[in-house]
């Protein structure tokens, strides 16, 4: 822990610096098995399932009878969790679905956008020892109300070539198509580029480690959309004199123990607070079974002490956390002016373990000051905004004659010729219409 | 011009690919010239203004005067073009403003999104032959809409140092703050890190040549976020025996015209209207200054014959044009068929160059089948969507056992025990409102 009294605006950069992420290095490994796995396809997939999870696999789909299998080992208590978080998840993406308006922007133009659904998405759930079947919730939920057609969903198997039933489950709840036996780089590589079994897929999403981020950087270049790019998790709390000390520390400690590199920033206007903290941090790091990890992370992190709460929501709108939590009692007063963070969690109910399971929002959110510009996870991350744009004969002499001008000074001439042959058509017709009646009153 | 009649289904894929597009050959100038404006900022940026623009630049900075001189040397015509341009996309773009809905997704939890402005956004507009002013209308306009606080735009001077005029006036309608002269892979480097005199910005939008294609992706990839991927622009015109050949002639030529690796397609039910389009293509081709550069694309487009409008919509789904012109009888019908696609132009006064300039939608939009899972620059595209939530004590009794249990079974036992305590709190809280009554009942 770093504690840090009052630091000029000049020191902020400094202290809010990110460890530089750069898997360049990587690249080359990577690119590797890509490329094996864009020629071999099938057959480069268990090679290197053989190769890194020790896992001897014939097919790589989950088959019904290991989903069934996983609905009978999985508890009824885990289940019911689950359906909870589902509903939750559920109702705020939901209330999250775009009706477009059509404007009529000048006479006789209409334009309007329609959200529709990205037909194949990928989505990737790490293996290794903590079976993450929140996020599948988090990442198929959304998919499934946006409307994708195909939701497929990879992840490695155990040495046994089995999938955690928990994320088997999770994946029947949240209505997961197809899931296979994959994970890592050749996971990416089969969605990026399909393989006789994987399908291709349009947009891969999910967290990963360094290979697997590597391997979403390099397949979206040229062949895939990727949800975003990704970086260690992070928490920043802001807290005052009347803030629970035991609250904050556990909140700091849920970051912490993630993994050696998550990000740990408290700010708050009270010393005695950051005092306490820290001892209760202290006091919570001896029960917990991943005390190392959480220890490792809390070396590197920040307790800032600020002037006031103005200055707090400065220094975080600058660092752009994943998560902050206001902590404060004046919580609805800071949130108005959050201007970078990825998710908020307002006043001492709201843990950041509340929206990581079940309050509904996203837990898939930009890392490593990636706040600043991408959103976390939303409805909108599975769909596209189609514009429409309608003339009517009206419209065409509305705006046809600034679209022939612009067009002539950009030195399109056949843009403005295709206006212009519209323009004369409508022109032709109004003649035509006003010429009889020309007629009529000269003959009268 | 490639006549395609009856393609099986087998054929289409080769039908419909596009030329392959990897500027990675491109990486190693790329990347010198950007570690060159990291390490020495405007001297670089000058150097490689004075080496690839032949500009000798004292201050990169558009002055108040320039603005000003521009003002009085574009003609009225021009601005009022621009004028109305300017308010219909202004006012497309305002109807897009999101305002997010409080959700109570389980009694006591409540979740919102809110859309907030990227502070700072960098647009870049290439020079060459013609001034995309119209390019700074669609990128400028949003930006301002949706509040973002700094927006400064690139644009690369000529021999004398000097930007073309009307892209200043069109900068100074739609309100970019600050204008410099930068162009190329300078440029792009220039607002990725920052210089001196340039400031670093969070996301960059704008067309430019392959260099600055592979600059973008390249900062992309650690330091800023970027509009979209990009490549040749590309058009499919759906059309029937009714279609007015002329127009859909204009309209293919207009997108032909762009550049020679422009993308061109017709998809018709009727062979006779192929011909007439055909015939009419050669004799509007005549006239056009650009019409070696149109020759060239045309000499890859495709005119492609189907049985019916299914097949039609079928086609231009798999192809996933940029701009996609609905020029048949029943084009209400077929539009809702539309699943992949940049932008829909409905009906035969409905020409692509009306959305190029004026008709309010954004014409910077995806390529390359990029469409598959991008959309178009819109307003979302200059926002976040920040999460919010907060629990009540209610909230926390009614969804934290699920997150006690989901997180214990990801063996993530401080995220258990950061609600574990607040639950504990609640409880606590409870019995102590229950037990005086107790009291008052065992008393009495």
């Amino acid at each position: 822990m770093h504690i840090i009294k009052y630091p000029p605006k000049s020191e902020w950069s400094r202290i809010l610096k990110r460890p530089h992420l750069d898997v360049s290095q990587l690249n080359e490994t990577v690119n590797e098995i890509l490329s094996d796995v864009k020629s071999r396809g099938d057959e480069a997939v268990r090679h290197y399932e053989a190769l890194f999870d020790q896992a001897d696999l014939g097919d790589l789909t989950v088959s019904d009878e290991e989903i069934d299998e996983a609905m009978s080992m999985v508890s009824t208590d885990l289940k019911e969790a689950l359906e909870l978080a589902y509903h939750n998840i559920s109702k705020f993406h939901e209330s999250q679905l775009f009706h477009g308006k059509m404007v009529e922007t000048a006479q006789g133009v209409v334009c309007w956008q329609k959200s529709v659904a990205i037909e194949k998405v990928g989505l990737y759930i790490p293996g290794g020892t903590a079976p993450l079947f929140s996020t599948v919730l988090m990442l198929a939920t959304p998919a499934k109300i946006a409307g994708c057609k195909d939701i497929v969903l990879c992840t490695p198997p155990n040495h046994d070539g089995k999938i955690h039933p928990a994320i088997l489950v999770a994946a029947h709840i949240a209505g997961v198509d197809r899931i296979f036996k994959a994970g890592g780089v050749q996971a990416i590589g089969a969605m990026a580029y399909g393989t006789q079994t994987i399908p291709k897929v349009y947009k891969i999403f999910g967290p990963g480690n360094q290979y697997v981020m590597a391997a979403k950087q390099q397949v979206s270049l040229h062949d895939v959309a990727i949800d975003m790019p990704a970086g260690p998790s992070e928490v920043c709390v802001i807290a005052d004199e009347g803030s629970n000390a035991e609250f904050v520390a556990a909140d700091l400690l849920s970051q912490a123990e993630h993994g050696s590199d998550s990000q740990v920033m408290l700010i708050s206007t009270s010393d005695n607070l950051i005092t306490e903290v820290r001892s209760q941090v202290e006091r919570q790091l001896e029960n917990l079974p991943r005390r190392e990890i959480a220890s490792d992370a809390l070396k590197n992190s920040k307790f800032v002490l600020v002037h006031d709460m103005d200055e707090a929501m400065r220094l975080s709108n600058e660092y752009a956390p994943e998560h902050l939590i206001l902590s404060t009692g004046n919580f609805e007063e800071m949130a108005d002016k959050v201007v970078n963070a990825g998710s908020v969690f307002m006043g001492k109910w709201s843990c950041e373990s509340a929206g990581d399971y079940a309050s509904g929002t996203n837990h898939t959110l930009p890392t490593h000051q990636y706040a600043l510009a991408y959103s976390g996870v939303n409805l909108d991350s599975y769909c596209r905004k189609i514009t429409f744009q309608q003339l009517s004969e009206n419209g065409v002499s509305s705006i046809g004659n600034a679209v022939v001008r612009m067009a002539e000074d950009e030195g399109l001439e056949a843009h403005a010729h295709a206006m212009r042959i519209r323009l004369k058509k409508v022109d032709d017709k109004k003649e035509s219409i006003i010429s009889p009646l020309n007629h009529k009153v000269r003959k009268g």
